[in-house]
């Protein structure tokens, strides 16, 4: 790997183990039955150990939507035209997909990065522009990508991410757009996790059951043409991945060296982290699994990584969706953490 | 039941099926896949049916926390004092308590009703003062309070959320504060749904394993003692009940009444949902449930009501720290309704 990869994952140390002791203290002396918040008190303590601060912050958010298309999809693997993919970028810039409504909900910015969407971009305003390809080839007959290009997307991530954290970011939240991508993530996921192709694989955007049995035969075929080595994620991502599944990796890495929590979305998102946590498996400890979705994969990817989902509302929209709602989350466990009155504050006899 | 009850339950209408498929019809043309964000598009549609209105709205919110003490605690079945749930009082008062926290961040109000706490409590400031008595009675050696009691905690809370809604308010959510509190709901969880007390009964704020059988011992022999009838519902409060479940069941059959949604919070606003429910099936479609949390007749007591639980974060505190989370998907699910574009608005290609 290159330079700033190497380094990236070199920088990836341990969660603060101080930070972590100082915050489970703290919770234990909150007016509340000891452990009573659950969920939110263990993410209030596994961020303070991200942060390296005993009373960690979610203040300034940003969801991170890659963006990127698919050879793959002239092979018939997606109820909607490639043409979607740019279009709905239009759409995110003007501010009305799912993501920037439920994103101006919880006070955070989307940040639209095209790393390989098919056609001219460059008059698109308000994205960043970080283009590898014009879309991945077709896996099918050979490698989405090359080995080059794979890094380049990694590297696209993390630049991105750690120039929001320069400008004070606390939480990066993952998204992705890109027609045919649970195709690559069904492959990218069958590799790494060792589960059989028709396991991991969905109805995507809601193909019928032929088209449905066609995609896990699509997947299976790039898989024998391709044969990925699930012990070399770098060539996986070549072979059957796809350009915003490597920028999602970058991401993770690139926040993850930084002390930065990444709230991972939904399926791509996840094909993203297998990708990162197989480079770096430290990596894991600074992610956190907003939901699991309805793509049967999901669920195997988030056990093979040891991530328990905060949400299970039935999703499917990817876009970041899914890790904005678990950003809102965050920052509820961290509010409790740093706001709660204690028992001697407030004057409250404690368990007798 | 008296005029007041009668009135009000008589006010409850089914769902506004023309709103519903108006929001249905609406979900449809989004840029997304059709049914892709999950239970939060049917939860917008539900939210239409409640408000009447194709596009319903999440902008005023309130909390209401109805507190009560409970004359079993003499039996030894909490880990904390009596004295707490007047001192928590205060600490609501002040801002430092988990409702307060989660509250600040989803921007509603938390409203806090005294319906019953033993000792005086008419200094405090910023509370609804509603007290009908000074805590319930024992319910190992009788009724916890008299019919007209049980009348007088509906009706209070009643009275205060149509207030509330009086003043726009568009969303309630539930919440309670009462040592003692889930001895009493799990008495009600085992008449109304004809579970064992064994399954319905849970370690309430934390009690080691001889106080659980203990508490376990103290619930069936009140259950005994009072030969509660699951048909008469009021009967049930009355005699193992609490004044702030109550009031709470009040909070739900006033709020129904009026086409207001409620957001069910844990264990003892569940309880009040069995009462609400059993006293107007027709409420339950104007319920929510927020979360399903760590005591065990939780689970028994949703699937009574036939309430799928939106979070299931492991919580345990009340208050309506739950019910506070739920109001902000119940937000996003009414944001995503309301300002998402449409392929039409959008220029993006539908399905093919």
């Amino acid at each position: 790997m290159n330079n700033l990869i190497e380094t990236t994952i070199q920088s990836i140390k341990p969660l603060d183990q101080n930070s972590m002791s100082l915050a489970k203290a703290r919770q234990d002396t909150l007016t509340k039955p000891r452990g009573s918040l659950g969920r939110l008190e263990a993410l209030s303590i596994q961020l303070a150990g991200i942060q390296g601060k005993s009373r960690p912050q979610i203040q300034k958010k940003a969801v991170i939507v890659m963006v990127a298309d698919h050879g793959v999809v002239a092979e018939g693997t997606s109820a909607y035209p490639q043409a979607v993919t740019a279009q709905m970028v239009l759409n995110f810039i003007r501010g009305g997909a799912g993501i920037n409504v439920i994103s101006r909900q919880i006070g955070a910015k989307v940040i639209v990065v095209d790393v390989g969407i098919a056609g001219k971009t460059s008059s698109f305003l308000g994205i960043i522009h970080r283009k590898i390809a014009s879309g991945t080839q077709n896996m099918c007959h050979g490698p989405a990508m090359t080995l080059e290009q794979a890094q380049q997307s990694l590297e696209a991530g993390i630049e991105i991410v750690q120039s929001e954290i320069n400008k004070g970011l606390d939480i990066a939240g993952t998204g992705d757009m890109g027609i045919g991508n649970t195709t690559a993530s069904s492959a990218i996921c069958a590799v790494m996790t060792g589960k059989t192709v028709v396991e991991v694989t969905g109805r995507g955007t809601g193909l019928d059951d032929q088209q449905f049995r066609h995609k896990i035969e699509i997947i299976e075929k790039a898989l024998r043409v391709n044969s990925p080595d699930p012990a070399r994620p770098l060539e996986v991502l070549a072979k059957v991945g796809g350009l915003e599944i490597g920028g999602l990796a970058g991401v993770m890495l690139g926040a993850a060296a930084r002390r930065v929590p990444v709230m991972i979305d939904g399926f791509i998102s996840g094909a993203g982290a297998l990708i990162a946590a197989a480079i770096c498996p430290q990596a894991r400890d600074y992610m956190i699994a907003s939901h699991v979705s309805v793509e049967p994969g999901h669920r195997y990817l988030l056990e093979h990584l040891g991530l328990k989902p905060l949400l299970d509302l039935d999703l499917r929209l990817g876009e970041g969706t899914g890790a904005a709602l678990g950003i809102s989350l965050a920052d509820s466990a961290c509010r409790i953490l740093a706001e709660m009155a204690t028992f001697g504050e407030a004057g409250v006899s404690d368990k007798t």
